[in-house]
This record gives structure tokens, C-alpha cells and sequence, in this order.
């Protein structure tokens, strides 16, 4: 048996212990091929029947009607806060509205300026991002090509609880850290993506989710490599996908679908880890204080302060020796940061509270 | 033991069995770390040492100078296509010359157009692409932004023995499916770039190798995801890279230093696999024809016709029967094609060629 440590990586993150299992167990040689599952043509049947079982299981997860695409691109989150843009944005006379709720929103707009205006409609830079707006703080733009908002700041643990309402406006999110981790309408988005590498898989695919009308928004003339329409047509394999990702998000959603139960039961237990940690939170006195509102708590990233950066420290060197890891908060805001995404098993989260009341108890003065 | 057969896709393509036996061994856990390697973060020291590995030995297995920068990023070398124009020709007042000897030089140029003036110094389009040009048939230009040129055409199956002479213009090379199959003098380019998916890992990740002073020709404003240097200046880790892709890397690199003894002692093997095939098409009295000149022949990629369609279909029909696999030729050019990268065995060429000459015995008319 493997030693495995409880693993709070904000990404790339936990997997789910079966998936790996199944990985190692066909390394040499996927079911019956005698190739290993690196070493397949995206051409090959082994990867038709990956790709295809890939797209089913998302459908069925998330509901997706026959009027949305899946894609699995390559370049991250990151990517697509260009590519977004430059798809929907370049030569629309219209602006593009951004909701900034973190550190990736704001990255998200500096690109979107690139190729065309921006209205910031939010912005929770000068609250040192606590929050997310209320619906009744926000005015939109009819007029506006897109309106684009991150549904869980990875870095703040800042979480919508639910999408804003744009009316007819196209609703694009950046879902990287969130993604399949709690049920949600698709037909309010125009677009979707997420970095695999929270809940979906590991690094090195993105998952992009685009209804068909926004295709008429394209600008003729792309670089191929960046048009969503080639992608669409060639259903993802343009280029030569990257093949290994895109096995392991087909192995993560075949674990949500038959070992969890869908998205509806992975939002419970997840709801179940997170209150573990905050309820520890609220109940220490202030000993440990939660850098996001109450009402904008993310589920995935629990991100909080100790009294004194040094008693961080010690809290971080106890952790490790209590085989709990990569907590350190992001070096941008410091503290500590447990995320908790859908693998991360209730008894890493139990570990950790059970050491978090230890060490208030040995520390608190 | 885990069957395996013989498979000469053209990419991705097969990988060395230690490597996979060193992934499948360390899946659930990096030695010592206690989390699979698609687990850690980018940030960790789990992924520094394996990123610092990766480059230490890329620099020795090419002997690569300290003002050549090594870059992972994602999207292969379809992306770079278009990633190559948009750093070193936009706003130059200067064309790029590119060279075309097959189907993956003519989508570069593609891509290239859409950013300035390019010209084709050399197309073997109308040849059907049998042959690389020979050094006194090309004439370059001291003006050109930079050379381009693709090192081996995967699909024909025509590579050049020794990259051309382009006196002090900036030479660049599509290297992605002989990248690490033979010794090369790094100094003679401006930039080489290959997806790793033929000689360097899984699909996923793509190299790029670029020479300090061509930053100077990057304009400015470019999107982030876009910019070498922004890639540079955070050691490519400015966006999660393809950090499993990155580790396989690592271990073929790993590889090709301990097992086989570096870039001179891969090549020979790499020539003898080639010849065992290419000798047997030249002593075929013509059932089996090679389709490049001799010339010009790929030692990694070896595309040959029989005498008619039915009988190339019957020819892949019985091969798989023998366990040799993914022979079909690209559906541009029909025919029959074995793929033979570095991590292709001896005795699967060996295989291949038994199977051709009692082939032909059986069915020579």
C-alpha cells in the first residue's frame, strides 16, 4: 500500500484514488489495445472511444444540451482569457462587461482590453477581494458583447453562490475552479471554461463549453489554432489534443457519474467539507479568521489568517509533520489556504480540523 | 507481464517500456512525496526538481548553450505556427522565407501569411513532396526575418540529412518528429520548436529552443499567452504548465543519458531500424515502393506504397494479425507507413520486416 499524504493543493490538485489506480493499472497497455494510453493515435479508436465517452459523461453531469459544444484545448484558463476575447470581443461594437471578484478576473481583463473595450461593472480590488457583488449592486449593459465573471477566485477563496442574472446578454465564465464541483443551469451561459486541473484532471487541458449562437460573433481570419469554430468542426482534434488530460477527465467523470452519484451528491459532500473548516472558523474565537465574507465562502478554497504571520509559519512546519500538505496561502495574500476540492476525501478535512483544534489549543495565548 | 504489440504510430507514438514502468511504479506517489505527480503543484519542489532535470539534461543531450532558452508550453506545433509569425515577423519590415517539403510546411506558411509577407523559397508540392531541396537550389535572402524549414515531414516521410545553410539569417525549424533522433548543431538555429509526442513524451507538452538575441524582434503588446518572453522570464510557468507532459519528458530524457548513451549512440540505432526497412523496399524488385527519394529518406518515418490499394489494405489486414500496428499511411497520401522513433525496439522492426518478406512472397504475382 502506498503512503499517501493529505495533499490541499490548490492546483494542480487531488485525484481521486481510483482514477489513479486505474491509471497505473493500464500504463503499459490500455484494456485489450497492448499501447499504453500515451502512446495511442488521436486517431486511433482507443481515443475515439475516450473522447466519446468524455463528451457523454459530461452531458449527462451537467445537462448539456445538443446546442452546446465541449472542447479540450490546451493553454489554460489563462489562454482563454485571450482567446475569449479575440473570438468574441475583436470587431463587435460593442464592449465587453467584466465582473472582478480576484486575482483572475483581473488577469482576465488586462487581456480583454487588448482587443476592444471593457466596462469593469465590479470590482473587489479596493476590499482587498472579500466578496462577491449582490445582484442589486450590479447594473448591465444590453448593449455589452459578453459579460464574463470568475465563478470561484482560486487565490481568495471568493465564491458566487449562484450566476448573475445578465437577461439576453451572453454570460461567460471562468469555471476553472469550481467546475463540476456543485450542480448549475448551462443554459445561462454562453460560455464556459475551466483548467482541468481543480476537479476535472490534471493539467494540460481546458474544457471550454460554448453555445452555438456566439460562433456568429467570430471574426473571420483567426490565426487557425485560435478559432473556436476549427476546434468545434474538428471536435477537438485540429491538432493532436492532448490525449492523456483528456483520458483522465473521461476517468474523473466516470468516478462522478458511477462512484459518487453526479453533481448533486459531490455539491453535498463538499458543502459537508467546507463547513468543517469554516464552523471551526466562526467557533475559534478569532484565533482563525476567513479571509472571504460569509456569504461569498468558497467551497473549494478555504483560505484564513492566524493571528501573526509567524504563527502561520508554525502552523504550516506542525501541518507537514501531521502529513498535511501545500497549505500555504497564495504569497499575494499570505495565511493559509485548504482547498478542498471533489476528491479531497472528508477524512483529509476531519485531519486537518482535528489538527486545527490541537493547534489553537497548544498556541492560542 | 503486460502484452505489448508492435506499434508504429506516427504520433503519438510508442515510448520507452522503462519510462512507462517508472510512471506506472510512481503513480500514487513520487518517491517520497506521498501525491501522484498529476497532483503536485507547479509552485512545488516536486516540479522544480523535475523541470530542473528536464533542462539540465535537454542542455546535455544537445549541448545547448546558456543563451538558448528551453521553453514547455502547450498547443504543438500547429500553434507555433502561427506563435513563430506573430514574435518574428509582425511588424518587421521584412518577409520570412519558409521552405516547403511536405504538409506540415505548407500550414506553417499558412499561418505566417496572416502576419506579413512570406516567401516560399522552395515547394516539392508539385513532386508530391519526395524530396528536401538541395542546398544549391535555394537562394536566401540576407533580408528575411528568419528561415523556416521542417526537419522531417511525418507524413512523407522526407527529412533533411543536415539543415540548410542560411549564412546569418535566423534559421528556424519544425524539429517535431526527429527532435532527439539524431546529434544537431543547436548554434546553427534561431529557434527550433517540436511537439513532444514522437521522440519526447506524450502529447501535451511542446518544446521550444530559442536564441536570446530574436527577443529584440518581439513587438510589444503582445497577449501574454503569446509572448515568448513573458514564457522566458517566468520559466515557463507563468500559467500551469503541462506538468505531467513535462515529468515524461523528463524520464525519456532521463533515458536517452543513462540507457542508450545520448544523441550520437540513438542515431545509430535509429539508422539501423531505418535501413533494415528502407534495404528491404530497394531489394523488393519493386512490390514495395519507397515514396521519397533516396536522398531525402526519414529515418523516423518510412512511407511506402505496394502494388495496389486492395492489396495495402490487405497488407494492414495481415499485419495486425502479426501484432504490428497503426501501418496505415496518412489518408493524404494512402499507402503504408512505419513509424520508427527512438523508443521503437529493434525487434519490432525486425518483426515488421519478416512480416514484409514473407508478405511479398505470399502475394508477389
Amino acid at each position: 500500500m502506498t503512503k499517501r499524504v493529505h495533499n490541499f493543493s490548490a492546483g494542480p490538485g487531488v485525484l481521486p484514488v481510483p482514477v489513479l489506480e486505474t491509471i497505473q493499472r493500464d500504463m503499459l497497455s490500455l484494456p485489450k489495445a497492448g499501447i499504453s494510453v500515451l502512446e495511442i493515435s488521436h486517431r486511433s479508436k482507443w481515443y475515439i472511444e475516450i473522447y466519446e465517452e468524455v463528451q457523454a459523461n459530461l452531458r449527462k453531469l451537467l445537462n448539456i444540451p445538443s446546442n452546446y459544444h465541449i472542447l479540450f484545448l490546451q493553454g489554460g484558463a489563462n489562454f482563454q482569457f485571450s482567446m475569449i476575447p479575440i473570438n468574441l470581443l475583436r470587431g463587435q461594437n460593442a464592449p465587453a462587461d467584466y465582473i472582478v471578484t480576484g486575482t483572475w478576473g483581473a488577469k482576465a481583463v488586462k487581456e480583454a482590453q487588448r482587443e476592444g473595450e471593457v466596462r469593469v461593472l465590479w470590482n473587489g480590488k479596493d476590499d482587498n477581494f472579500v466578496r462577491v457583488p449582490k445582484q442589486t449592486e450590479l447594473t448591465f449593459n444590453s448593449d455589452a458583447a459578453y459579460v464574463h465573471f470568475t465563478s470561484n477566485e482560486t487565490i481568495q477563496g471568493v465564491e458566487f453562490p449562484v450566476e448573475p442574472d445578465v437577461g439576453d446578454v451572453p454570460l461567460v465564465c471562468d469555471m476553472s475552479s469550481d467546475f463540476m464541483a456543485r450542480p448549475f443551469d448551462i443554459s445561462r451561459y454562453g460560455l464556459i471554461y475551466a483548467g482541468a486541473q481543480k476537479n476535472a484532471g490534471p493539467a494540460g487541458a481546458t474544457i471550454v463549453i460554448i453555445r452555438d449562437d456566439l460562433l456568429a460573433k467570430i471574426p473571420d481570419d483567426l490565426h487557425t489554432m485560435l478559432d473556436y469554430r476549427i476546434h468545434i468542426k474538428k471536435e477537438s482534434s485540429y491538432n493532436t489534443p492532448p490525449v492523456f488530460s483528456v483520458y483522465v477527465v473521461m476517468l474523473v467523470t466516470r468516478w462522478l457519474l458511477n462512484d459518487i452519484g453526479g453533481l448533486a451528491e459531490v455539491a453535498k459532500l463538499n458543502h459537508q467539507k467546507a463547513s468543517l473548516l469554516y464552523n471551526l472558523i466562526d467557533e475559534s474565537g478569532g484565533f482563525y479568521v476567513g479571509h472571504a465574507q460569509t456569504d461569498s465562502r468558497s467551497i473549494m478554497n478555504v483560505s484564513f489568517n492566524l493571528p501573526t504571520p509567524e504563527l502561520e509559519q508554525t502552523f504550516l512546519t506542525e501541518a507537514a509533520q501531521h502529513d498535511l500538505h501545500t497549505l500555504k496561502g497564495h504569497r499575494s495574500i499570505g495565511g493559509i489556504r485548504a482547498s478542498i476540492y471533489n476528491a479531497m476525501p472528508l477524512e483529509s478535512v476531519q485531519a486537518l480540523r482535528d489538527f486545527m483544534i490541537k493547534f489553537q489549543a497548544e498556541h492560542k495565548t
